[in-house]
């Protein structure tokens, strides 16, 4: 057993699992699931052929793949109560996020101690999508569209968003979008997940744990703004100018860099090639050239404003391109991040066998003794909230 | 920056934060809480000077103390939306600590982004009782109880559980229990709060995510079978050879040992002391005698039959006497374990100002290449579910 004796801030560098599910190499830009590379697998599987891959380590045979889609079909409906809970966030203009997060804790309703963590894990992945598209139908006033058992995962998605059957490249779009993030090593979604199962405590409450740490604008909370800055530059002639006013400004750019990939993101070039894919059939390369331009332009600026960093294009900035592309709204983005990425906390939920319980060390006071309420002068430090 | 490049399981040893509320020495028995040792301020302080101390590292003064009473108080009221979900968790015989946990994640209903962590920090607070008692008045068919903006935190908390302002011996019953368990270091599910909080989630997720964990058996989840020994022995002459029988046929004692006590858990004088107390006042010393006779033989036969472990009585044991004589029923003792603890998370949550994100190491295959579905042959590992 390694033990350091000092405070690791961040938990930096500290191996805090094994995992057969993915490999993040960021120095190299790397990205492994499931034992294929990225590029391999993520625009030719099914979703629910990509959750099937991190759960049993193989793809599954036909027989095995039909029978695992049935089984996540069959669990999409939400109770009806449930829905009311949406229609009151709607009502309240809460943020997808948060009506995500509260209508998956009620995915334990009615369930006793004997519902067992693996139909837990496929009542969460079938769920999380009917909960963000009814709640994105009632905040716009309309009225839930009931999941259809005959449509894959992606395809039944995008059915309940938008209301009608989905032609097969939009399905392929948001497959490879959702097979691309679906899991990256031990990011902090992921982590929290792990920390709550650990305890034994049950599937839901890990992935509701997994939504809470997704929602931070740190991890998966800001994919919209990186197509901002390209909607703002409008044509290819401003990028130029516009990027070096931002820069000069020494304001960040979003979408570019990331936290581990000191090289391209492996998965920006995946997104980016199912975004060309999905503007060619519908039509109009306008968006996506203009992107790949202010992308071009910005990567050059990066390097002459601030050499040495070498700060590449992240998952958000075709993230945004392609989802944008899809039809999503930008509010929903996150709470679709979360729908591919449910699928790999629950994975990493059944790896976990034991509790996780790191130290702290403590730097307060000591031998403080007990004053009366009318003898105490006011010593209170003031709160800083993060 | 100390760097490990070997998987640390569970983190044991692992520093991961830096804290000024709570010490706890396992070695010594030792358990300082802002700054106090634990049996300097447990029997004393209120909840609300409890939750003040730890939020600004001292007591507050008497004009400090009712400001945050007030404060507290007028957050309690929960929104019909949630009374409703609850309702509907009664009539689906949810367990407690799962309705709880779906209550808490309501308490964004409408919240925007501008609402501050300290506001919501003091939501969760003032709100986790009110969950708890309605749901139960609810699960035994009744009307949840208003809560009474005039009673104390743990005042209140008995009132809108039974009914009827409790007698003061009642309510300092409570709150030395409260304050006994309101932190204890890094303890899994006050690291999952902080894993959360540290992307820049909001305080609710995080708090939410502290409750998933401390559902779990091996955190928070098992304080009731502790006294059920002591029931089924029923007189004190027939300890000793219940517990004789029961250690020879290997079984477990609930509520002896600890992970990390080595010696006598501090938190177990302290609650023995209160619980001593309270059953004086109530004037039957019955029970609580009889759960003395019973751990002492216990720690006897302990050393006797597992020599040089020294399992001690933990804090589940007198946990469950002290509550139980309070009036609270077994299926209650965990989220009232919530009830306090939510005050710790609050405090280490505004403690934490970085991103936690561990890393992990990659044992899985590598190189796969894509087959059609029709080219598959099955080679699916089990799953194993924790």
């Amino acid at each position: 057993m390694t033990q350091t004796d000092t405070y690791v801030p961040g938990l930096e560098g500290v191996i805090a699992a094994q995992t057969r599910l993915s490999r993040v190499d960021g120095l190299r830009g790397e990205l492994v699931i499931g034992g294929f590379p990225l590029e391999e697998v993520a625009a030719q599987a099914t979703f629910e052929e990509m959750v099937y891959l991190l759960w049993h380590d193989a793809l599954p045979t036909a027989g095995q793949l039909e029978a695992f889609r049935d089984q996540l079909a069959e669990l999409r409906t939400l109770p009806a109560a449930t829905l009311a809970l949406l229609r009151e966030a709607a009502t309240s203009q809460t943020d997808p996020m948060d009506a995500l997060h509260m209508g998956a804790s009620t995915l334990n309703l009615g369930v006793t101690d004997q519902a067992g963590n693996r139909r837990l894990a496929l009542r969460a992945i079938a769920a999380f999508p009917t909960i963000v598209a009814a709640y994105w139908q009632l905040r716009n006033g309309q009225t839930p569209i009931q999941p259809n058992a005959e449509l894959g995962h992606a395809a039944n998605y995008l059915y309940m968003l938008f209301g009608e059957e989905p032609q097969p490249a939009r399905v392929r779009g948001l497959e490879t979008y959702l097979n691309t993030v679906v899991d990256h090593g031990l990011n902090a979604s992921t982590f929290a997940a792990r920390v709550i199962i650990a305890t034994r405590s049950d599937m839901i409450s890990a992935m509701v744990g997994g939504v809470g740490a997704l929602k931070g604008p740190l991890h998966g909370g800001a994919p919209g703004p990186a197509l901002d800055m390209v909607f703002a530059i409008g044509s290819p002639d401003k990028a130029e100018p516009y990027i070096r006013q931002k820069l000069d400004r020494g304001e960040r750019l979003m979408g570019f860099g990331h936290r581990i990939y000191k090289v391209r993101d492996p998965r920006a070039d995946v997104l980016s090639a199912a975004a060309e894919q999905f503007y060619q059939a519908a039509g109009d390369m306008g968006l996506y050239e203009l992107a790949r331009h202010v992308e071009k332009i910005a990567v050059d600026l990066l390097a002459e404003y601030k050499p040495g960093r070498n700060l590449q294009t992240n998952v958000e900035f075709y993230t945004a391109l392609l989802l944008h592309g899809l039809g999503f709204p930008t509010q929903i983005f996150t709470p679709t991040f979360a729908i591919a990425r449910v699928g790999g906390w629950t994975a990493h939920c059944f790896e976990q066998d034991r509790l996780i319980r790191p130290n702290s060390v403590y730097i307060g006071a000591e031998g403080r003794t007990w004053q009366p309420l009318d003898q105490r002068i006011n010593t209170a430090h003031n709160l800083h909230t993060p």
